[in-house]
This record gives structure tokens, sequence and C-alpha cells, in this order.
């Protein structure tokens, strides 16, 4: 199949890349390094060495598995990009990781507010329209955040919620509650792809996915070059990564508030299992389906007990540290997430371990020296500034 | 009060305008002039002679009426421009009518859906930044539309619904099935201010208006020069206008399909009613009110049937034919809309009448000259041309 996987460069794209077309799929990966420059611009950086840019990342790749991926470098909002790229490659699924994914990095300023849904909207109606124009059959994979639910009072539901009301009932896209400028985006994205599918015929799956954490995947683990990157910062990090990380700098993990805040998390295997299951089971013509794409419920507290667990089963000492919330978010709250669809799918979970922890910080502590303690602590709150 | 008007030079943001100052407010309004430049670019204009900018028509205001209304020429997209407005004339109520709204223009090609999307999510963007810094305690009252909602099976509620689900309930976002790349916008905009109110203490009514018909307010009456704009082309014309232009035009009415589309609709003058109500009851910090503004709900061959009627009493044989329908919407759905906040808060409507119609046959046929008979068959489909 003729895969086409956006923001390639990634935490997960560049993963799914290399499993794909370890799968024998023809891959061809797009990125305009909007990551790679933030972190330059913010001083900040991967823990692990990730090799320069797509190209010799490619290179890598083909000299440890004669493999071919290939790469365009660029920037998705500009139509003459995505044009090239759809009418050339005539992708038959394309795995849409290519955003700016962060919720800090939008809740900075007014200019990184709408320079993320901006790129996010605009680089995403391109790819529909370039759908619609050059390939109508072809099946968008595109990667949600559970995220965009927020913290309801009632079950989530996966995508879609039966609602009965005055004696007439109908099957409604479930509210969404999202908490910050970079989760609008992606609601955003959803209801423009939604349209998309009803209205104008295209094929959709929405993932919308937990946090992610782990370093390695079957194919980064074939060679060093061909590592992924891993965020520990305030801004790219995600929790459990971030905490890991803090675990081996000697850190004190930084727990925002309580610590009650609770989200699905999975996997990065499973991620990557998630996504094929997904393209490997398109949509129709003219449905957007959605899944729940996470594993299990945590709260930002469990989390916490679970690494320092497993420092102390790894030998070093863990200290668990509330700091003032900096984002604004419910501390307390109900959180039901249904996610049985992946798993109906044939979805085979690698449910969060002390053992798992443990392999992370040996794989951190082989990167330690890249560890800027700087970078640790937020610092930008959520809050306006008036 | 200070208020700002966003989107003055408009059908509806001129006679608010004119509304607001002859209460005595202290008025300022802003426009890019972007639908006189839509029009200009497509060779279709106003029916009604308006002043060829806002520095003309202010001064016909004070003209006429001794009171002044300051003007800002500019976009709001630029944050410069933003900055200015804020900054200098610190609204306590910001009327937003600044936006592309026209969902037959944003279905014109990729350009025209990502040109509506930006300037429309930006500048709100933009206007709820320019809040926070610097007037946290500004009302927002910004114009959504009904077209948010689509048609679902279920009883529209007036923005939030209550969810029983599993056991549990919570009041949610009404979920939204928007039917246009423009109603996409709205959504947006939508999502974006109710989080500015959840997350960071914005004040906000959405009016999420019916389809408005009508030409004359009390202001727009007092002086030839005073008139408010009147789009009956296939872009920027709405039904029940459009429908009394064709009849005074001797063209077939053009029902898009089977005219079950049934809409809410209202006068102008309740416009303006709904508007001062919403601003003279402002929601409180944090809060973000919806409202859904209209009076009547009418299917579109009942509307024809009305402009039929009408003009049988006016003088004028009228025909009604169905054209193959350029939009992708149902013709024959349930649809119930809830609208009683606004009646709540005082709203005296003033229902459509043939005797209405008929005053609007006699605004039009003093204009007829004007009437370009070219513009008034839908010229775009809104399928994708794959």
């Amino acid at each position: 199949m003729r895969v086409l996987i956006l923001g390639g460069d990634g935490y997960l794209g560049w993963p799914t890349a290399m499993q794909f077309s370890n799968r024998g799929h023809d891959v061809h990966v797009v990125d305009n390094y909007l990551r790679r420059k933030a972190h330059e611009e913010a001083g900040t950086g991967s823990l692990t060495p990730v090799l320069p840019g797509l190209p010799e990342r490619v290179a890598a790749w083909k000299d440890v598995t004669g493999k071919e991926i290939g790469v365009t470098e660029g920037d998705l909002c500009e139509w003459s990009v995505t044009e090239l790229v759809f009418g050339e490659f005539r992708p038959e699924a394309v795995i849409h990781y290519g955003e700016m994914p962060s919720a800090p990095y939008s809740m900075k300023s007014r200019e990184h507010a709408v320079f993320t849904q901006t790129n996010n909207v605009v680089n995403t109606l391109n790819v529909i329209f370039a759908i619609e124009q050059f390939v109508p059959d072809c099946h968008l994979v595109k990667l949600g955040t559970m995220g965009e639910y927020g913290t309801p009072n009632i079950d989530i539901e996966e995508g879609y919620i039966e609602i009965e009301h005055n004696g007439r009932s109908d099957l409604l896209p479930m509210p969404k509650l999202p908490g910050s400028f970079y989760h609008l985006s992606k609601v955003h994205d959803s209801h423009n792809i939604h349209f998309a599918c009803r209205v104008r015929g295209m094929r959709a799956t929405d993932l919308n996915q937990g946090v992610v954490y782990g370093i390695e995947t079957e194919e980064t683990t074939l060679d060093p070059r061909l590592v992924t990157r891993f965020d520990y910062d305030d801004v790219f990090g995600t929790a459990l990564n971030r905490f890991c990380v803090q675990a081996v700098a000697g850190h004190p993990l930084t727990v925002y508030g309580s610590g009650g805040q609770t989200r699905g998390y999975l996997n990065i295997v499973d991620t990557l299992q998630c996504v094929e299951l997904a393209v490997m089971n398109p949509a129709e013509r003219g449905e957007m389906r959605v899944y729940n794409q996470f594993t299990e419920q945590f709260s930002v507290t469990e989390l916490a007990e679970l690494v320092q667990k497993a420092g102390a089963e790894y030998g070093i000492g863990v200290e668990v540290r509330s700091i003032p919330n900096p984002r604004v978010e419910m501390e307390d709250h109900y959180y039901n997430a249904q996610h049985s669809k992946l798993l109906d799918l044939g979805l085979r979970p690698h449910l969060l371990s002390e053992t798992l922890v443990e392999s992370m910080f040996g794989v951190i502590e082989k990167n330690k020296e890249h560890i800027d303690r700087e970078h640790i602590l937020p610092r930008d709150s959520w809050r306006p500034s008036a």
C-alpha cells in the first residue's frame, strides 16, 4: 500500500514510517521540522541524539534494512507542497501527525495560539482538498487527542454519543471541552474532517490518542541511528516521559497541583499497533470513524508513584513534589473514557509496568549527559496576564 | 456605554451602529470592507445605493442626527489594528459581526475555504486576546449562526444540552453539524470563545442567529444616505431577501431542490432588538451565554408561497421554480429549535407577514434598475469536483 506519513520526522511519525516500510509498504514522509525549529528557538531538544534530518534518517534506514522511504521537506500549509506530494505519490492511506502538537506551546502567547490554530487548521484543510482532487478514495488517518473531550461529568464515548432528548434520539458528535488553544485546533480539525466525510464523501479515521510514553519500538532498536526523538522539556515533553527523565536526573517529579488529573495513556508500541489497525481497516466513503486510542487511565499521582517504585527497584531515590499548576484544569474530576473499538480490531495492549519504566530509565541513563535541568520546570502560566 | 462594533459597514453592522448611537451610546465601528471587495471581484453589489465607505456614512449620520460615530478602516486579523482599536477605545461591549459571512463564498474553492476559516478564526482570537489585555471586563457579543447546529434529529437547544448517560449527567455544548466551511468557521469561533470564558474568565454572549430578512430599521429610514446594504446575489443574498428581489425582477423564485429545508428566520429590526438585549444583559465573567436568535421557523417552500401570495396582493405574478440544489443538505428533515431565552429577556418579535413582504417589494422596486439578473442563479456546486 502507498502510505503517506505527515509529520514523519516526529516522535511517533518516524517510528510509524519505519514500521510501515518494514511491513513492505511503499512509504513517503513529509515534515517541515516545525518541532526542531521550536526547540531551537527555546534552547531545548531531544534527549536522544536523532540524526539531523529526514534525508539522513531514511539513508540510515536504507543502510540497515535495504528499504527505501521517500522524503519531502516542506510545509503542508503551502498548497504547492501539498499538491506536489499528493499528485506525485498518490497515497492510498495518509497518516496525519503533521501538526504543532504542544498544548503549552499554544498557550505561551497570542502569537503562539494563532500560529498553532492556523497551522493545524490550514494544513488539514489542504490535505482534505488534496485527497478530493487527487485521490478521492484515499483513507485519511488523523491523529486527534483525548484532550479534545476534556473532562466532562459523563462517560466519554468514542467520537459519537447517542442522545435521547424530548422523546427523540440521534447519534451525534460527542461534545468537546478542549483545554488549550492546541486542543481547540484539534477540535477544529475534527469538525472539518467530519464535514468532509459527511458532505463531500471522504473516508477518515480520527484517532483520539491518549498520552504516549516509551522510547523504543521494534525498528528504533535495530540501529542507534534509527532512534526516535524523546522530549522531556516543559513544552514538548509529556507526563510519564518527563517523570522518567526527572527521576534519572535526580530532580523531584513535577506533579502539577494535587495530581488528581486523570487521562488515558498508551505505550508507543501500541500507538504503532493502533495506527496500523486503523490503516488496515479503512472507513467507508462518507464515514468518519473515531477511536479512543489509549490502553489505561492513570492520575498524575498514580504515575508519579509508579515511577517512584520503579526507581526504588532500579536503585535511584525518587522524590515526588507538587508544584503550583501552571495549567487551568480540574485536579479532581470524574473520568471514564470508552476505548473498546481498537481492542475489537485486534489491539493487544502493552500495559504500563515497573519493568517498562525501568527499561526507560536504562535508555535515559545512556543519554543522561544531554539532560538540561533548566528546562524541566514549567515556565509559562496558562492564565491570562491581564 | 462604549460599544465597539466589528463589521460596522455590513448589512446588520451599520444599522446596529446607528441604533446604539441613537440610544446615546459611544459607538466606534471597524471594517476592512471584505464584503465590498468580494462583491467587486465577483461583479456583484448591493441593491441599495450605500455610501462608498464608513467615513461618508458616519458623516451623513452626523449630518442627520448630530451624533458622532468613530471609525477604524482596518483588518482585525492584523494585531496592530486590533491592539490600537481596543487600546484606544477601551470598549465595555463588543458586537462582533466582523467575519466573512457567506457559506456559498466559503464553498467556492480551497482558497475560499482556507481564507474564510483563517480570517474568522484569527480575527476572533485577536479580539479575545485584546479583551484580555486591555479590557478584561468587557462583554463580547458574538454573532454566530443557527447553521452551526445543522439539522440533527433531536430538538436544538440554546447552546447547551443536558445529557444523561450511563447514570450520570452533564450540561454540555450542543453537538454541531455545520454544513459549509463558513459554518465550520463559526463553530471553531464558538469553541474558542467558550474556552476563553471557561478557562480564562472572559464574558461572552453567542447569538446563534437565523436567516435575517428586511431592509429598513428606524434609523435607516431617517435619510436616504443612511440606507443599509441589501444583497440579493447567490453568494451574499439570503433566502427571503433573494425571493423578494426575484419577484420584483419577474424572475422565477429559485427554490433549491424540494424546498423542505427548514430554518429559523427573523426580521432585521428584531436582530437589532436581540443584540441590544444581549448587550444590556451581560454574561458573568467566566460565562458564555448562548441564545438562539430567530423568531419563526419556515421551510423554503413556505417562504416561496408567502412571497407568491404577497405578489398577488401587490399586483405582480410570481412563479416558483425548483432548481437542482447546489448545496449538499437534507431537504426533508426534522427541525425544532428552542428560542425562548431572548423572549424571556423581553424580545417583542415582528413576525413575518405579507404586509412586510409587500413593503420590501416597495423598497426593492425603487432600486429596481440596480438588479443584475445575471447574478440570481447559483453558480457554484458544493460538491467536490473530483
